[in-house]
């Protein structure tokens, strides 16, 4: 069968060098180019072949079908511009298109809740991992109104140390981060937090929502732990997950508790929620996990492009 | 100089073996006895020398003036109330005695919000580990009344593994935590818990408190990250802690978020705070860390036995 | 297509569970059953279905094609004899039937170079995960007779601690394993050094073979590091491997230093050769990688067990 | 008492803050600067108190009793010959001048060998890790004349991170080095056996050295495990290093193989020994750890820098 071409731009990073191994056993999409920019020339090896990256300014954009940058923040947008000049759709996994952050126009592709508008899509801005690890989690609460409306939404949520990019920073070498737990940012209101107050109030709310972000000594996942209040109790506290995502091929509602090894190297996203035992107000804790990489960065960019290209959403996505 | 006696019952789990080692590096207690229950006639080293644990049934208990039991929740009330009727001063380091889990006539060896009751005292109930660290980041804001009343106190903390104590089960094996991070108990009504809320109430404090433990992929060290909603904006997020614990030689507030680094084999609570930003509600975010061994258990019940036996509090004890 | 039904037995162990997770994935084979003694009753998820434990009693060795057993050295030779007897074919991968462990006459499963043997075979004695990494490093030289006969092979490996089963041993703790790195048995006679012993012997091999293993803080894979002294002076240290396993699918030979990130979770080796250099005497440095579980166990006896039922040897295998 | 000034040059890697750590606690020393290139200005954290960093050219060399230089091969030389000018002594923690690289009239700081020539000395080359470890295990051999002429020495050793330094380099990362072990730079003949060959040709040994490091995913400590051929039997495998390190203060010499755990923090190597067993000529696997930041480093250097002014070999050192 013929085969799609896309391209990756900033495939040297975690979130590139994903995309490469995940677009390399995709049925139908094969690896038109991967530029990194200052390792020109240099290869990677994804499954059985190796990948020669070529400089972004040499990348072949008109070749692709669609292209995806994982670019940085803030260089990306010019590159996805310019792919779409060249004609392919593109997908960007910056912040650079996300709502909260600037534009709003652009598809956001949390897919699961944004998926008619990705459909056929020219170009869609893949959202944050904690992002999507956090708002798939409060969607069905807030779009059902059951949030106490006056209470805060606390989330704290851990992170593997590939969130933070392959980024030859001190802090994070191995012998920094072993052995170590820390919070950081704490009480930022930092791109992430803006991402999800622009999700939530589009779906009616606006709690204030506390976020504080920690650094796991471990490659890969995120775990969210969430408490909110509810102005109603529930009887069932796992009924909102089961109603709004029983037909999700990538989301795993169940009363056991998520574990990162439950979610590392799947697309998939894990949820559980439990009421809190002998409170006043009716309190919810909702865990949910995914694979920072996967859903969280590569998996679901390509889980979008499927949709933009009309091939089977789950194609080549690991389950 | 001559010292002073003690034993230590259960002194094969991870408490029991770093209460051995702080008592050899104390400059005025020596060790009388270890028991370790099935391990009758095996050696523990510890520095320089070999110690041989007795069975529990015959250590010699009032050889000593003050006995340490890390013996398990459930069996160690009853080796306590022996060890004080052969003379001995006792430290219980399970929840036996504990306020909130049946018993509040026992000093509750929380020691910073304690001291008086804890001095020249014949028995103290040392702390859990987690309340430790979450009790001592809450005091300052429940005892000056700082607290919204109506909204819950949320907490997100995780351990590593020897908080589970030295207990082959397979859950705790290396290649089932490491890569790992998980909640566990989640919404369960425990009895750190219950330990909790009691001294809250004490210090008149009611909020509902949500309670979330989580499994690190290390060994030693307990992060609690606290969300708080305050009945008032305060101009500078740390005066609470700077102010109640100004004197302290076990506590250290700064405006740096602590890692588990920095509290690791020390007997040292490091404390932040920091406001959240852009909230409707005024909200901090309070991050204490400690080593669950050291602050969290051997090291406290040392803190704590040196004020009973009329010691030095600082005494053998790493800072 | 028809599936062949095989039955795992001992499958709660690691082995055992990646066995069930292979056949799976497996587009020839099915589960019969998986039995895991005193698991009874208990289910394991593989993927996205959950199988339930039988009793290894229990367990219909008549209904299977093929079973594999991975229960305990010393208790699987019955079991295996009671597989046969029941008609099914067997792939035993204790050490039970190992050369150099007291049987000769059941083929060893080390398929590249006993392939004739395996293809078609009722029974099949699996070989242990050091000899596996070690032996197929070793046979190049062996059977090429490069090995100068009067010096020592000296053997340094390091394994993962899935290498020692799913054992809840004190030892194998998270707390105890993590941050720490040691030898074992050292000098120790063991089985692994009979069977490798053994098989360099049919290769015309005598050498002194001096094996140390030692235990690494880390899930899976097995690193050996072997030190030879050959008769000869090789213009390409590589050239005996790519000669001799240039067309084998799960063979890599390279220049490259293998590194255990190449081989975890595929059913790989990676071997690579260096010339020491300044040295008197022409020495070989040859580093060998596999993936413990994989090669090292499951993945090997599904290799094996392709070849006996007539599949294609790559037939459900990563690489 | 009146403390004795000492500098420390290149403070801000592993090694050199492990220095400033060490000569906080030394009973006879006090830190009167602390250089780091670059860094000018931060400050460390140390125990209860801060350093602050000058830079490398404005360090009081003067004002120093001794100044440790921490600086990288090639750079530290001529830091060393300033501090002699000034007129401190000096030990320098580089390559610079040790034997085998170039200069062999500088005394060679491993202490337990070097003693006499150390003791009261102005300028001292100390050791390097892997060296440490390794000439220390195989000394007491060499110098008895045990070691089979014939036959090679073949040493595999594993190290943690830190060895590589403070380096923000991309394969030291954290997600690059977990759940990963490799060999590096195998069959070089890199300046560690230069300065290894070194030293035990002044200890009569010429047999080839076949060393093989590898990168160990902890933080601290290396393990070293030696093959060699005797052209004796032992009676007792033990009995050269109990005869020649008897009344060694940092030397520990077991039956019981050395695990990193034991050694971490101390400046401590400890060394055991034992046979193969059913080999044809007598064979000892030899197994030696130490903390390659502490007896590998920073501790070995203020172990010197006690002898060269004057002190108390093991004033300040961790045992």
């Amino acid at each position: 069968m013929h085969k799609l071409p896309v391209g990756v731009l900033g495939a040297s990073g975690y979130a590139g060098r994903e995309l490469c191994a995940l677009i390399e056993g995709h049925p139908s999409l094969e690896l038109a180019f991967a530029s990194a920019h200052g390792q020109r020339g240099q290869t990677l090896r994804v499954g059985k072949r190796n990948i020669t990256f070529v400089g972004t300014e040499e990348a072949p954009l008109g070749d692709a079908a669609l292209v995806f940058s994982a670019l940085p923040h803030g260089a990306s947008l010019e590159w996805v511009e310019k792919a779409r000049s060249a004609g392919a759709k593109a997908v960007d996994l910056s912040s650079d298109l996300r709502i909260g952050n600037g534009r709003s126009d652009v598809p956001y592709g949390l897919t699961e809740l944004r998926r008619s508008q990705i459909i056929g899509a020219d170009l869609v801005a893949n959202p944050g991992c904690y992002p999507t690890a956090i708002l798939l989690a409060l969607a069905p609460l807030a779009s059902a109104g059951l949030l106490d409306s006056s209470s805060s939404i606390a989330v704290s949520a851990a992170s593997g140390v590939t969130g933070a990019g392959f980024t030859p920073r001190p802090d994070l070498l191995f012998a920094e981060v072993s052995e170590d737990f820390r919070a950081y940012g704490v009480g930022n209101d930092h791109r992430h937090l803006a991402e999800m107050r622009a999700l939530l109030g589009e779906l009616g709310t606006n709690n204030d929502l506390i976020f504080t972000p920690h650094l796991l000594p471990i490659a890969r996942g995120i775990l969210a732990t969430i408490v909110v209040r509810l102005n109603t109790d529930l009887k069932s506290p796992l009924a909102p997950w089961l109603e709004l995502y029983s037909n999700e091929p990538f989301i795993e509602v169940s009363a056991t508790t998520p574990s990162l090894r439950d979610v590392v190297r799947r697309n998939t996203v894990k949820i559980s929620a439990a009421k809190a035992e002998n409170t006043r107000q009716p309190t919810l804790i909702i865990t949910s996990a995914i694979d920072n990489l996967t859903k969280g960065a590569a998996g679901q960019a390509l889980q979008n492009a499927n949709l933009m290209l009309g091939l089977e959403e789950t194609a080549g996505l690991p389950v």
